[in-house]
């Protein structure tokens, strides 16, 4: 069942104990957003965890600061963030099958199996539902709360420069900001930073970029071996996806990786009308409007021939629109 | 005379012929503030011309769309975002010299070289000033103007990534979303569009990366040479000033490059308290705290080494704080 936020904000506030999922590889957004719901509870008596089945990455360590995170039974279970209950990995997939009461997500591509669900398709993250649920129970915004909700809104919008972002996205930042969000920092370290490493790692992902489609589409390879050569690992490899996109004229880029097992995983980001999601789940993927993501097997030639067979579906259908 | 926005918005209502002066190698603070001021003028009645002795950027275009920008002998000479009359250009500075009514300027370096100076170092961007000036005079906010202010505010602070950022800065981009910017193609153009010539100068540069002082102070050094080589020139070069800094672990990041006459032209960007304007200003240039640059002279080690001295001394001083 659909709920709004309001009725978010009172099923929350009606429970004592309550457990937060985050999906599994956990990004600013999943963790900001469970984190500053789990402080926002907390002061408010309740006893709140928040689980991840992956390692919490170091750079989201500080959201963790000060929550107790205590081992209890959950009179409530809440997706924070997770479009697919497959999402939360394997383990916690099967533990709490059939067993979330609430979910609260921007993805469209939710697959509602949480028992309630909060979905606002047009925010850009989580954490800027989350901003407006925070308000609705009359939460106090600490500056560690602003910080994570800043995070999970910079984080999924490439730092506001992503088509989900929209005027309410700036205010929330704007909002945050004067909340006392560690604004700078938080910048530098998700999107001004390089290791050396990943700088070695990106200048051999943009010596592997190829054009098609009359230089309509961009694709980069990270291979096992370039992980080898740049001391750099999957963990970095985020970032790329952005890579292709930006070079002038492009519609679709493509980044994609090989995993260990020999498959590759590839990101799509997309301009203007180009659905990026259409052309990721017909491959067995998902995601958004201008990024979405799946994985491909065959050699790494086989790999990039089925993506870009989709791809100039969607680039036909919209050159000819 | 230092005077306060609600003085200069009286004093710009008093006249009705004037001439706006942009500041030589025009960027997007310098023509958004100029043209928003313009614009808002020019709905009051007033006739209002913008000049700048090099040409505009095609990607400026847009700001002066339905601007008259006619001839005529001014009133009122105003500068805006020049932070030294020699910025105008070396005949702009002979024809206004001792001519210059007013300043509207956020560059704590400013030489006070005009009659009346509205000078806010705090504020991140000429353009974040003229938001607030347009409503002292109660203009009227089209979508044009919110989008030439939001491009002079985002240019202005790496897209609200640099260090002189504020919650105001935020708010600013928000109201100027709300009035309908258009944020993601203004975004999209100067800041995730890489032609295909820039992104492989952008590669040279890299490769040409050095580290000095234990890896706190990263070189670039942009050739002629590779000019010819990516097929790329000079106009494309500002954007490879942020990428020394984004090193992990660099505090000064330096981006060279050697104009036609051998000299070379240095833009300098620190991290934290270290004063990038004093390390230019020793070297006869100038700027901001975060951002500042200078030119300097001999060969290319020369020009260098000259460089790497004051930064070392910046440097020293930094740490033995």
């Amino acid at each position: 069942m659909r709920i709004d936020l309001r009725e978010t904000a009172e099923i929350l506030q009606s429970f004592d104990k309550i457990l937060l999922l985050c999906h599994a590889h956990p990004d600013g957004d999943t963790l900001g957003s469970a984190t500053a719901l789990a402080h926002a509870l907390s002061a408010k008596g309740k006893k709140i965890r928040v689980e991840c089945s992956d390692p919490i990455p170091k750079d989201f360590g500080f959201m963790f600061e000060g929550l107790a995170n205590e081992e209890f039974e959950p009179e409530l279970i809440a997706a924070i963030d997770v479009a697919d209950i497959k999402l939360l990995g394997k383990e916690s997939e099967g533990k709490y099958q059939g067993k979330i009461d609430l979910c609260i997500d921007h993805h469209g591509s939710n697959m509602m199996y949480a028992d309630k669900v909060c979905l606002e398709p047009d925010s850009a993250s989580a954490a800027e539902m989350i901003y407006f649920l925070l308000k609705e129970i009359n939460a106090e915004f600490t500056p560690q709360i602003a910080s994570c909700l800043f995070t999970g809104v910079t984080t999924d919008t490439g730092c506001m420069r992503f088509s989900n972002t929209t005027p309410r996205t700036f205010e929330v930042a704007a909002e945050l900001a004067k909340l006392g969000a560690d604004t700078y920092n938080i910048i530098q370290i998700f999107f001004e930073t390089k290791t050396k490493t990943y700088a070695a790692l990106e200048r051999l992902a943009l010596d592997s970029m190829r054009f098609y489609f009359s230089d309509r589409c961009a694709v980069i390879c990270v291979t096992q071996d370039m992980y080898k050569r740049s001391g750099s690992d999957e963990s970095e490899t985020d970032r790329l996806a952005n890579l292709p996109r930006q070079i002038e004229g492009v519609l679709v880029g493509v980044s994609m990786r090989e995993l260990k097992d020999g498959s590759f995983k590839a990101s799509v980001r997309t301009h203007g009308d180009i659905d990026a999601s259409a052309i990721c789940k017909r491959l067995g993927g998902g995601g958004h409007m201008g990024a979405a993501g799946c994985t491909l097997y065959g050699s790494k030639q086989q790999a990039i021939n089925s993506l870009l067979k989709e791809i100039q579906a969607e680039i036909d259908a919209f050159i000819i629109d």
